[in-house]
C-alpha cells in the first residue's frame, strides 16, 4: 500500500495518510490500520448493512434540509451521493473489519467519509477536500455512531428477514406437496424410538409444517420489533443532542427513504442506548428455528436409514454418489447439510448472547457482534431451508414394503386393543405370555380378539 | 428398606415389592429402583407440578364422568381424592428423580397411583388393591403420559410465573422510587467507559425499568402461549385414541378445575407432541433476562466502586463486612448474588436447548429437562429479583461529592460545545492542544467558550 | 425465628441478633438475611466443601501454631474442634445459600465462626464469647477469604472426584464383559445411518470403552491441576500479608491434614487469585464427558429401537413398563435418563463459562459458581455412569434374528467386492443397474461374484 | 454457467456435466449443486486444508507405491501433481460449500479428482478422461473419506496453530516488556471492585503473561493429542478394508510429506472413527483462551476509563477517534476488537460442541463443522492477540497522579494495620466511626498508627 500515492487527511489525533483514489476517509482509514482483516470479514461485504446506513444518512440529510441545517445544494448532494452508491453497490468502500470496537464508530465514519467525498464530488471537489461538505458537520450531523449504528443494524436485520421467510414458506410449500401425494400412507408413530401407535406420514409431516410455521412466526414476531428506533437519540438518548425540529423530520424521512411505513420512535431512548435485546430476541427465535430444522433433518435420515438394515420407510432423492470407497452408498447429504448449516446457527447465537450481558452503563457497544452473527445466521437458514426444500423433500417418496411392515407392528395393535379390552386386561396378556411377541400374537389370534 | 414391610403389586413385567404404606405403587417402586436419586431433586421437590398433574386427574375423572366413562363413585373418589392431596401437599408421594427418561411415564404413573390408592381407601379398600380404582383403567382413562405430562409441565409453568412477575414488579417499583429521589441529579454518561454527556440518574434508572419491564413482558407472551395443551392427544396426537365425548368434555373441566379460563386446545395435536419449543421459548425469556440483570447488577457494582478509589458515585448498602481479613472493607455482595443467580439461569437455558433438537419423530421425550430448568431459572431470578429490589436497590443513594466531580468532567462539555461551533471546531482545538485536557480548558476559558 | 431466644454480636457494621443456641455467628446472620434461601441449596449440602474449609482451617491453625502466632491451647482447641465437626457431619451449621456473593466471604466466615465457637467451647466458654478465640483474629489468622475458599473448592472437587472415576470404571467394566460376551457377534456399521460395513460388537463396544477413558483421562488430569492451590497468598497474591514463617508451614500442614502429598503452591499467586480457569478446564472436560455419554446412550437406544419396526439388533433390560396406555412397550429409560443427566451437564457447564469472562482485575469472585456447577455435574455423572453400567448395560443382549439379518446387507458386500474388482468396476454395475438391489444381487450372483 | 463449454463424466448415479476447463469432476460437480454456496466459505478458502488432503494423498500414492498396489508412473504422477498444486496454491479448484454433509465425502472427492485430472494431464491425458488416473481407484487408493477427512482436518489444525501460538507468544513479550517500564509502579488492588490492598503493576501485568502461557499450553497440549490419526483405518476402522503393507507404509509416508513426526495411528481405529473429541477438547481450550483474553481486554478498558471520570490509571494509545459527535473522545476500540474476536471464538465452541452428542453409531460425520470453526477461533484469536500486542499494549502507560492518589486510599492503610493490631482492634475503629472514612483517617493520626 505504501507504493500508492496518497493524499493527507487530519483529524482531531493528527494526519492520516489515505489512498489518493479512496471514497473513504481519514478515519476509516485509521480503522483499517487498528483491525487488521486477517481473511476475515468487512462491512462491505454486508450489503444490506451498507444500505441502510445510506439511507440513513440520506433521511438525515433530508431532516436537515427541511430543519433548516442543511442548505438546499449540499443536502441534495448528500441524498444524491447515497442514491448513486446504493444503486451502485457500495460494498467495496466500506472495507473495515465488521468487528470494529467502539459500537460501531468506524462503520458510521466510513459511511460519513464516503458520502462527504461523493458529494464533494457531485459539487465540484475533489476527495478529501471536505470543502463544502464535511463527515461530522454534514453528513453526520445531528446524529451520533449511538443512534445511527443500531438503527442500520436494525434495518439490516429487517431487509434480511423476507429471503429467510421466503425459503421457510417455500420449504412449508414442499411440505405440504409431498403430504398431498403421500399424506395418508399409514406408519407406525415411534416414542422413545419404540413402536407405538398406527399415524400416517401426513400426520408427522403436519407437525412439521406447524413446527416451522410456529418457528417463522416468532422470528417475524421480533423482526417486527426491531422497526423501534432511536435515530435521534444521538449520543445515549438525549433530546437535546439534536434540535426538536430535526428530530420531528427524522423518522418520517427515514420511513420515505426505506419505502417501510413501520418504523418508529423508541419510547424510551435511553434504553434503547443501553439494551439491544430485541437483536438477541431475534437471534434466540433464530435459535429455536434451527433446532426444529436439525430435528425435521434428523428424522428425514433416520427413517431413510438403510437402504437394507435401516428403518427404510422413505426414501430421500439421490443427489451424489455416498463414498469413496462404497460403491451404491448414497448418502442424506442435504440433511446433513442442514444440520451443519443450523449447527453454526446454534454457534452464532451463542456468540450473540454474551453480548448482553457484556453492556455496561448507559450504551451497549457490541451491537455489531450481535448484527452479524444475526445476518450469517439469517443466511444460512435460508440457504438450508432452501436447499432441503428443492433438493430433499421435494423428491421424497414413501417405500410402501417396509414401511407397511413397520406399520403393522405388533404394539400398535395392543393398543388398539384397551379401547375394547382396557389397559389391565391387555396388560395381563403380556405378561402371561412373557413378554415374547410371538406368543402374544397367537394368543390374540387364538382368543379371536384379531 | 428390605425391613420395612411390603405388599406385593404387579405389571406386565411381574411382581413388585412396595413398601405396604406407599400410596405410590409398582410403577413408582420401579422409578425409584431405576433412577437413584443420589441427593438430586425429585418431582415432589416441585410442588406446583405435582398439583398441577392431580388437577389434571381431576378434570380427567370428571370428564370421564360426564362422558358416560367412570361411575359417579369412582369418579366422586378420584376428583375427591385429588382435592385433599392438594389441600395437604403430596410432595412426599412423588419421589421418583426429577430425570426419569420416557417422557415423564413414571411422573404421571405415580400420580396415578397415588390417586388409584386414595381414591381406593375412600371407597374403603386398602392401598394395594386397586378393586375399584385401578392406576391405569381408571385414573388414566383415555390419557396418555404423552398428552398428561406436557400438559402438567406447562401448568407449573404457568403457576410458576406471577411470583417471578412480582418479583420483577417489585423492582421495578423500587428502581421508580430510587429514581423519584435523586432522579435529577446530574450523572456523567460513559460510552466505551469514557466520559460522553451530561445525564440524569432518572435516564439511567429509567432505563433500567423500560428493559425489565420489556423483558417480563417477553416471558409473560411465552408463558401465556403455553396455555395451548394437547391433553385428549393422548400418545402422539391421533383424536381416536379417545372417545369424542371425552375429548369435549376435558378442556372445559380442566379450565373449571385450574381456575384458568386460557386453556385452549393446540390445533396440530402431532406438532404438539413433537415439538416442545413453546417451554423453551420461556426459557429464551428468562436468559434474555438474566443477562439484563446481570448488566444491571454490575452497572451498580461498579458506580459504587470504590470508596476512594473507584468511581464512587453512588453508594449500596452495606449489608455485611466485606472481607475476613480487611477491616472497613464493604463488597456490593447483594448484585454479586444476583449475577451469580442469573449465570445459573444461562446455563439453565443452555441445558434446554440441547433437548429440543435432540427430540425426534413422533414425541419430544425431553420435556422434564425443560420443566425443571424453567421451574429453577423461574425462582432464582424471582429470588434475584426480590433481593435486589429489597436488600440492595432500596437504600441506594447517590455521593453527591465523587458524582458531581464526575459529571463536571471536559468531554461532556466539549460535546455541548459542538452544538454552537461545530464539530471541525471543537476538533481542532483538541487536536492543536495536543489531547492536553488542562490546556483545552484554559484554552476554551480564554475565548470564553465557557 | 423472632421467637428464638438470641444472642447479640458485634461486627464492624453494629450489633447482630443471632440464634442462642447457634454454633455460627453475626457474619453467617447476615449472609442468612442477605441471600434467601428461597428452598435452593446452602453451601451445608455440599459436605466436601464444608470439609475441606474445616481441614484449611485446622492446618492453618497448626501452621500458625508452629510459627509462633496462636498458643498451643487455642490452636489445640480449633483443631480439635475442626476434627469432631469434620466426624459429625457440619452441614447443618452452614446454612448459607451457596451463591452469596462476594467472592465466598459468608463462606469462610461461617466457617471461621462455627470453629471460634467451637474452639471457645472446648476451652470452657460459651458461644459468642470470642474470649479466648476469635473468629477472624484466630481462626482465620493469616488467610483471606480469597485463598482459603478457592482452596477448598479445589480440595472439594479432588474429594468429589473418585467417585464419579469409580462410576466410570465400573461402566467401562461392564462394557468389556458384555463385549467379552458377545464382542464376535457380527453387526453392520452404518456411516450416515446407511449401511456400510460388517463389523462387530466388539469393535462398538470397544470404542465406547476408549471414549469414555479418554474423556476419564482428561478430566483426571485436569482435576490433578488443581492441587496448585494459591493458600498463603491470601488477598490477592501478596507475600507480605502473611508472615513467611506461617507461609513455609501452610502447605506441609495441608498435605497432612489433608492426607493428599500432591498439594503445592501456585508459582505465581497474583494470576491464582486473577484467574480460576483451572476450574472451568474441568467443567469443559465434564461436559466433553457428558457429550461422549450421550452418544452412547443414544446409540443404545437406536439399536434397541422396535421391537419390531426399528433396528432391533440388541435388547436392553425391561425395567419398568413404557406407558400408561400402551400395554407391552418398554422404553430404553434408563438410556434416556443418562441423557437427561449430561443435558443438565452441559447447561452446568454453560453457567461456569460465563463466570470466567466476568471476572475482572485482581480477583475472580465466580468461584461458587464454577464450584458447585462443577460438584453438581461430577454428581449426575456418577449417578449416570453407575445406573447406566448396573441397571442397562450390564443386561444388554444381542437379539440374534435381526442382527444377522441386518449384517448381511448389501452394502457391505459391494464393498467387500471392491478389493478384488476395484471401486470403478463395482460402480458400474450400481449404475447399470438403476440402483435396484435386488438386480444387483442376481448380477453378482449370475456373475459368480458372491 | 450453461453457457461454458462442459464435459460429461459419469458416477454410479450417472451422467454429470463438469465445465470443461475444470480440475475437478464430477463429483465435486454434484456437490457444488447440492450445496449452494450463497456468499459462505468453500473448503478452497482454508488452504491448510487444501494443502492437508493433497499432502495425505501424496503420501498414500507413495504407501500404495512402495507396497507395490500403484505403478511407479501412475504413483509419481500423483505426487507431482500433489507437489505443484501446493506450490501454485491450489484453493480455487476447491469450490465445495465448507459444510457440505456426509462426512466429508465431497471435499474427498473434490481432491481425488483434482489430482487425478492433473496427474491424469502429467502423463499425457486429459481432463476428465480418467484413463491412466482414477479418482476411486489410484488417488483414493485404501482411502475412505471417513480417514482421510478426519486426518486432514487434524492436519489443518496443526498447521494453523504455530502462528496463534506465535501471537500469544508476542502478546506476552509485549506484556512483559511493559511490565519492566512501570511494573514496579504500585497501584490498588480491587476485589469486587473495591478498594483492597496495594501491588504493583508487575503483580496484575505477571497475572495475565501466566494466565496467557497457561491457556496456550492447554491448547498446545490438545493440538499435539490431534497427531493421533487414524488414517489407514478407513471405513469405520476395520484393518481389514487396506491391505496391511499399504497400512505399514502409510503413517511412515505421511510423516516424511508432512515434515512432522510426531503423526501416529490411533490405538483403537473404531473409536477414532466415532469419537471426534479431540477436535473439541482444542476448541474448548480456545474458549477459556477466548474469556481469559475478554477478561484482560475489560480490565484495559476499566483501569482507563475516563479521561477525568474514570479510574483513570493507565492511558492506552489514541489510535483514532472515538466518536463521530463528540471531540476530543478516544475509545478503547483495540481491547473492544478483542472482545468481539472472543465473542465469536465462544460461539464458534458452541457450534462445535453440539456436534458431539450428535454423533452416532460408528462414525461422526460433523466434522467439517468441527474444522471450521477451530480454524476461524484461530484465526480470530491471532488476530487479536496480534492486535493487542501492536496497537495497545505496547503503548500503555500509567498514569502517575490518578494512579497514585488511588493507591494511596484507605482500605489497603487500614489492612496493613491488621498485622500490627489485628483484625478486632482495627474492625472496632471503624465501627466506632461509623463507616465515616475522614473520620477513620483523624482517627489513625490522633493515635499515631500511621
Amino acid at each position: 500500500m505504501s507504493r500508492n500515492p496518497c493524499r493527507v487527511e487530519h483529524d482531531f489525533l493528527g494526519a492520516v495518510q489515505v489512498p489518493r483514489d479512496a471514497l473513504f476517509g481519514a478515519q476509516t482509514q485509521r480503522a483499517l490500520e487498528n483491525f487488521p482483516l486477517s481473511g476475515e470479514r468487512s462491512i462491505g461485504d454486508y450489503p444490506v448493512l451498507v444500505e441502510a446506513l445510506l439511507r440513513i444518512k440520506w433521511a438525515a440529510a433530508a431532516a436537515n434540509r427541511a430543519a433548516g441545517f442543511l442548505d438546499a445544494e449540499v443536502a441534495g448532494a448528500i441524498v444524491r451521493g447515497a442514491r448513486k452508491l446504493i444503486g451502485e453497490g457500495a460494498g467495496r468502500h466500506f472495507p473495515i473489519h465488521r468487528f470494529h470496537g467502539g459500537g460501531g464508530t468506524s462503520a458510521n465514519m466510513n459511511a460519513n467519509e464516503v458520502l462527504a467525498n461523493r458529494a464533494e464530488e457531485l459539487l465540484g471537489g475533489r476527495r478529501g477536500q471536505y470543502r463544502r461538505v464535511h463527515p461530522n458537520d454534514h453528513v453526520n450531523l445531528h446524529q451520533s455512531t449511538n443512534d445511527v449504528y443500531p438503527t442500520a443494524c436494525r434495518m439490516a436485520v429487517i431487509a434480511s428477514w423476507p429471503s429467510l421467510a421466503q425459503g421457510l414458506e417455500r420449504l412449508g410449500q414442499v411440505v405440504r406437496d409431498r403430504t398431498s401425494r403421500f399424506g395418508d400412507e399409514p406408519r407406525v408413530a415411534r416414542t422413545c424410538l419404540q413402536d407405538a401407535v398406527a399415524v400416517t406420514f401426513g400426520d408427522l409431516f403436519g407437525g412439521y409444517r406447524t413446527a416451522l410455521t410456529r418457528a417463522a412466526d416468532r422470528i417475524a414476531r421480533d423482526v417486527d420489533q426491531l422497526h423501534t428506533l432511536n435515530l435521534g437519540g444521538t449520543i445515549v438518548g438525549r433530546p437535546q443532542d439534536a434540535p426538536e425540529s430535526y428530530r420531528k423530520q427524522i423518522l418520517p424521512r427515514l420511513r420515505e427513504v426505506s419505502g417501510d411505513p413501520a418504523y418508529r420512535l423508541a419510547p424510551d431512548l435511553f434504553d434503547a442506548a443501553q439494551n439491544p435485546d430485541g437483536m438477541v430476541a431475534v437471534s434466540s427465535g433464530l435459535e429455536l428455528l434451527a433446532r426444529a430444522l436439525i430435528k425435521i433433518a434428523k428424522d428425514l435420515r433416520l427413517l431413510s436409514s438403510g437402504p437394507e438394515a435401516g428403518l427404510g420407510e422413505i426414501r430421500l432423492p439421490a443427489v451424489q454418489p455416498g463414498s469413496s470407497i462404497m460403491p451404491g452408498k448414497v448418502n442424506p447429504v442435504i440433511p446433513e447439510f442442514v444440520v451443519q448449516c443450523c449447527f453454526q446457527v446454534i454457534g452464532n447465537h451463542a456468540a450473540c448472547a454474551g453480548a448482553l450481558d457484556h453492556g455496561e452503563l448507559d450504551l451497549n457497544i457490541w451491537e455489531s457482534v450481535l448484527l452479524f452473527n444475526v445476518l450469517d445466521s439469517m443466511g444460512l437458514l435460508a440457504n438450508a431451508a432452501n436447499t432441503l426444500a428443492q433438493r430433499c423433500l421435494a423428491g421424497v417418496t414413501v417405500v410402501p414394503a417396509t414401511n407397511r411392515r413397520n406399520a403393522d407392528s405388533i404394539i400398535p395393535l395392543l393398543t388398539e386393543l384397551v379401547k375394547a379390552r382396557g389397559y389391565s386386561a391387555v396388560s395381563r396378556i403380556c405378561r402371561e405370555s412373557g413378554g415374547d411377541l410371538q406368543q402374544i400374537r397367537e394368543f390374540l389370534k387364538k382368543e379371536g380378539w384379531i
